[in-house]
């Protein structure tokens, strides 16, 4: 077998066979082929596509390329859910605590703010002492012990996603349906997951701007899990404006208890209603991953017992069991609860007087990149106590130099720029603005 | 400037300008950028094209990585002709000739046998003593004192197009019009070509399969050549059958000679109706070329004096002092014509009595191949005597048991190898073979 025919059959139109693809990927991993065939064969890829089948043995390959996550002596069922990324979203904080709350473990890794993106990992370890390293053996009696843990992805998991990923990011290949699926897909079954639920976003905040391309990621993600034998749930979701009211670190992380819990430290929180959107799609995904997991039959039984572990305290009460168990202390949490914020504070006012049409999630995250709550570099540092919380949302009528948000920096300059950015990214218009729900659309493999 | 930007850029359908086409070919010859992103570029420009400004660009570039020929001091103009390789094809040491005699300079850089098709230089170095590796002061000094003269291409022309050519051939971009186009144009114009003739050739036996594709070549050359401000024909002609009878090296200088004269070392030839196709081609090609180089205002007036120098031997007087100036002797080929030929000779019959309607002229040449007439790999090497001479031509009426060809060669295996491609390539019809011109268009970017 030799590599130029199988760019060639590629660039053709064929579809590549298991043993073909083997081929591909298995020896660039050993270095036995060379990147300047890889990157020809990934650029043949974007422009021909793959069929569910050929995405599933690049997935099937990848997964081999490393170590399989072993879960062994945990009881399963595992179900993960994964988002596509999007600003404000801090849907794993929240939903990982309902879902082991309801009986089932979520073997959670995560990754890192890049871009006007947030991350997962990046909002954990603003709570002071919260560790994402996690051994093995700590990620295993965790997910025991509280029913999910959360850990950055382990380096001998899916080597051939790191390779395939740098090389993609070099030679323009990124956007690529096939390979975003089986990048997505291999890590989250090396990881160990049995099914998946994806948050699979829409709109100017995500990878995916339009509903067309949005749904072909979705159904990609859908038929390679079919092709590999397992079940899968993709949830569409608009990103349009930021998801909940606090774009940052250790703001997330505040949203987020506020959302499962209605007090801290004696303090009453009340519910508030700029999370809706953020609760709404939570509370979605965390019944599928009941569905998935077997614990419910269906996905009305699932939200009312989602419903129910967030009124009785039990999801709350695996949130604080994971955070001392990674590390961190409730204390500490406590103390800083919506006292600790960077030194410089900017109010920024709407535009003008009208109905707010538009805060554009995209020109909020990129004014996150300036204050530091994410990175341009994977090797940029970001602050925990950065960020941006918003007072009014899409549809909030407002008047002339009422407050938007409230930007908190470390520098004039950061704040500065990110002020420009959110007020570029307000649109007021005079007409009243129609709602329109933020899940969209559900595909699936389920019978 | 970021070479994945430009990547992107034509990945997306845009065309690159002067600058960023220089940024690549430069930053690729200086291995400044590496071969991953030019090999994902190069397959990118496979499936977007490249228009006719931006193939000049990548022409430009190509040129300007090498020295360019230094053909100071002889006066010209300087017209080439290129083939896009075919079976058979000795027109180079037929037309260089005629056109130096009518007082157009041919500074010809030919190439070897590769594959299925011939090699200009393997033909001439049959002949004993001759030297295709010529100093650039001998090559300037025959083209001044002969008219033309025949030689490799040196190492220091476009050392971009080695380069490129070599990663293409790994990454399955070989056949993009545009990237043939360049690598083309830029050794021609480096060689000091002012002017170019292309025998763009067409059917089984050549690059291009299809008229449309063939086309599709023709019109870039074409568009290219104006776009970079030179003069081009592209004359498309039929690659079906072998050209001529002929098919070897010493065979197809025999067949040469006999074409350019009526007799050698005594002995009359007579002129032989089964060269027609290939003295066809070879006139049109080289009245365009006297057209080209200012000498005949016309291809009908132009053709009068191919014509001319046909008859009244001077063309052939070229061509003797060529081989004397290259280092060859006329004696030495009178002694061989008609009789230098390898040990095993097979007389090959028709398939059966009735019409030839096809003897597949890629079949043929990968009968060659098994001879020594070319070779597989550019290591191989090339026997001067081995071939096969072609009795009937399409179109003929042949009974039963006649002789198609006779096969020269050096082993039994090679021999038995080439009969039965040839038997395979030889197509027998009931009804009669209707002809069809071997020049089938002429696209120029003459006014």
């Amino acid at each position: 077998m030799r590599a130029v025919d199988l760019i060639a059959k590629k660039r053709d139109g064929g579809s590549l066979n298991q043993r073909e693809i083997a081929f591909l990927v298995d020896g660039y991993v050993a270095a036995e082929i060379p990147e300047y065939q890889i990157s020809s064969w990934l650029m043949a890829v974007f422009f021909r596509g793959m069929s569910g089948e050929e995405t599933g043995f690049l997935t099937d390959a990848m997964i081999r390329s490393g170590t399989v996550f072993d879960l062994s002596g945990v009881p399963g069922p595992f179900v993960d859910k994964h988002s596509t990324g999007g600003v404000g979203d801090k849907v794993s904080l929240i939903l990982a605590p309902i879902v082991a709350a309801c009986g089932v473990r979520v073997p959670m890794m995560s990754g890192r703010a890049l871009g006007h993106t947030g991350g997962t990992l990046d909002k954990l370890e603003s709570m002071p002492g919260f560790s994402t390293a996690l051994s093995s053996e700590q990620f295993r009696a965790l997910l025991n012990d509280v029913g999910f843990a959360m850990t950055g992805q382990s380096k001998d998991v899916v080597p051939a996603d790191r390779l395939l990923y740098a090389l993609r990011d070099v030679t323009a290949t990124v956007e690529s349906v096939p390979l975003i699926t089986a990048s997505i897909l291999s890590k989250k079954f090396a990881e160990g997951a049995d099914a998946l639920v994806f948050d699979v976003k829409c709109g100017p905040g995500a990878f995916m701007k339009t509903e067309a391309d949005t749904r072909r990621l979705a159904e990609s993600l859908v038929n390679t899990g079919s092709a590999l034998g397992k079940k899968i749930v993709a949830v569409l979701t608009r990103m349009e404006e930021p998801l909940g009211h606090m774009v940052g670190n250790f703001l997330e992380v505040e949203e987020s208890i506020a959302c499962l819990h209605g007090s801290i430290g004696g303090r009453s929180l009340s519910p508030d209603p700029r999370s809706a959107d953020l609760m709404e799609v939570t509370r979605r995904l965390s019944a599928w991953m009941l569905v998935l997991g077997g614990v419910a039959a269906t996905v009305d039984e699932a939200t009312a017992r989602v419903d129910g572990v967030l009124e009785d305290g039990s999801a709350w009460a695996r949130f604080v069991r994971n955070v001392e168990g990674q590390g961190s202390s409730m204390e500490e949490v406590e103390k800083r609860y919506g006292t600790w914020r960077a030194p410089i504070c900017e109010r920024v006012p709407v535009p003008r007087a009208g109905v707010i049409h538009a805060i554009d999630a995209f020109a909020v995250g990129m004014a996150g990149v300036y204050l530091g709550v994410g990175r341009n570099t994977a090797a940029d540092p970001v602050h925990p106590d950065v960020g941006i919380e918003f007072h009014r949302k899409r549809g909030d009528v407002v008047s002339a130099d009422e407050a938007l948000c409230t930007i908190y920096g470390h520098t004039a300059e950061a704040v500065a720029s990110a002020r420009e950015q959110i007020t570029g990214a307000c649109e007021i218009a005079d007409t009243p603005w129609k709602p329109h729900p933020i899940v969209f659309d559900e595909i699936s493999n389920l019978e």
